[in-house]
């Protein structure tokens, strides 16, 4: 087999996000269950627009994060994902290109405006999401580029695929594109409502191998095997995917495949100012160690330390080159 | 005279923020001047865009920092500025009406978009800044709320008024209302650049006493005086303006005031991030002081702990509610 083109390539909702401060009785105020993410019309969007506070605007997205992320540590990566022909949609084509990732998915010229995740960061630094699809929702298969999946050694998929009507057979054909080149499949579970949505096809996806690798955390994972129980969760998930990388927040990280388990610790913090795209800058850094050729401890510890870099600014992607981070902490990536 | 309804009303281009990191090279490359602001073309802009890293999206705009500044300390406060009406120019108006700000300067319905400006942050924490000024040209006299002004303490107006055609207007308009309603005018004057292009204009607002108080950091009043010592500058202004506030960044500040001088230092930080804003939160601490009744030396701490922390993230604005910061380092405003 030839050495692949990209390290990874992403599919997913392309995003802008909306960020803005809030305590916890805005959540309640507003009825939203803090850590997760939310679903919401246009009416809605408005409306929590209104009664957010002062916001700052920047690109977006689960597996765009991951994307920039891998692309930060120096990986050769690819996305696709759909935004709308305005200005926020701009936005998002400026910054994925501007951090070296190949994108080349049109954008919508007509219909709804470009994807926004308002998300609200509470002062213990937990963010909480609500996404209005907007443009995201006119993903189709025929935006998979097939020679790009082909020529890539991991595609990464996003559960939050599941939510646009098509963007499901953009997921399912671009695993087939994939695999059928000797390529590998990565999905993360993205939300545990998420999984509470789509659980049976999830686990259908993880069983009948259409994925490889799963992305999950805790609660994820409890969701999708609906239990309170982790041991129980994780031994269910060994059992199912070939390799299943759990994040635990401050109590780091737990990998399964086959037979052998390695728990990693969190990387050592000073605060969580926000938590936005933790789990995305894990999968990033886990991935382009996985994807190098680093074992399984390795690659969670320099998945750990991306994370760890996300979380101690506001905004989802990083904002110190990873490579040089990285190097720093003795990867050689 | 009646208790004015606002403390603080401010002037000023209505601008967002795309702020990036990039390293000196760049600034070289663009051949921009390091902490100045340059005026740009949408041409220029596009191209400047076209090669800045991922950025993130933040209202701002001098004056209207300012304003958002002296909210947060809990003033009373109103802006006046244009934008156009389009994506950017709504994330404005959200941003200063969720801010507390009295914002009610219509937008415009067609014309160039909202303005931007491209920040490009180095290192060393300092911002070099091109802006695009767009639909914040058309703001005209006819903006100016003469009510509101007659009935707000101190009307603050940004030397950046002078470049588009008709702001210049607005501003001696806003402060004839001012005067003759028995307040004050204030002046930042923006930025060394700006003085140079407007220098003999801003000398006799000063002189003819149509502003009273004048901010200005070092490089600006060696500008405005045309020399390169800064104890010549400061006697040239002292005996010019009313009250003149001199910021020297790393070196504090001094208030010269007929034959009153006061030197105060910077407030201690652990590292500058992003310079964006300093010296507009450093007037919006020292005017909520000064029209609290607040002696010289006290309203100018407030300042220097205002810019303290808005050099201490990315984004012009504050990430923590002022007046909560104020009180915790025991200034009761």
């Amino acid at each position: 087999m030839t050495v692949p083109r990209f390290d990874l390539l992403g599919v997913g909702n392309a995003i802008v996000d909306v960020i803005a401060q809030a305590d916890d009785a805005f959540l309640v105020a507003q009825g939203m269950h803090k850590g997760t993410m939310a679903l919401i019309d246009e009416a809605r969007a408005q409306a929590i627009y209104d009664a957010m506070g002062p916001a700052v605007e920047s690109s977006g997205g689960s597996a765009a994060n991951t994307i920039v992320g891998a692309a930060s540590l120096g990986a050769r990566v690819a996305f696709v994902g759909k935004v709308k022909d305005d200005e926020l949609g701009h936005a998002f084509m400026h910054d994925i290109r501007a951090a070296q990732v190949a994108y080349d998915t049109p954008p919508a010229s007509d219909g709804p405006s470009t994807a926004r995740c308002y998300i609200v960061v509470t002062p213990d630094g937990e963010r909480t999401m609500n996404t209005y699809l907007g443009a995201a929702q006119d993903l189709h298969p025929a935006d998979i580029d097939e020679k790009a999946v082909a020529d890539t050694a991991i595609t990464y998929l996003e559960g939050y695929l599941w939510d646009p009507p098509h963007a499901k057979e953009a997921f399912v054909k671009a695993a087939g594109i994939a695999h059928k080149a000797g390529r590998r499949v990565a999905l993360t579970l993205s939300d545990a409502f998420c999984v509470d949505r789509y659980r049976d096809e999830f686990v259908r996806l993880i069983r009948d191998k259409t994925v490889d690798i799963v992305f999950a955390n805790e609660r994820e994972l409890h969701s999708l095997y609906q239990t309170a129980d982790f041991d129980s969760a994780l031994e269910a998930v060994r059992s199912d995917a070939s390799l299943a990388v759990v994040t635990r927040s401050e109590k780091g990280c737990v990998v399964v495949q086959g037979a052998t388990t390695e728990r990693i610790e969190a990387a050592p913090i000073a605060r969580v100012v926000d938590a936005t795209g933790a789990g995305d800058l894990f999968a990033a850094g886990f991935l382009v160690g996985h994807s190098r050729g680093k074992d399984l401890r390795t690659s969670a510890r320099l998945g750990a330390l991306a994370a760890a870099e996300v979380i101690q600014h506001v905004g989802a992607r990083p904002a110190t080159p990873l490579k040089a981070l990285a190097e720093e902490n003795g990867f050689g990536v």
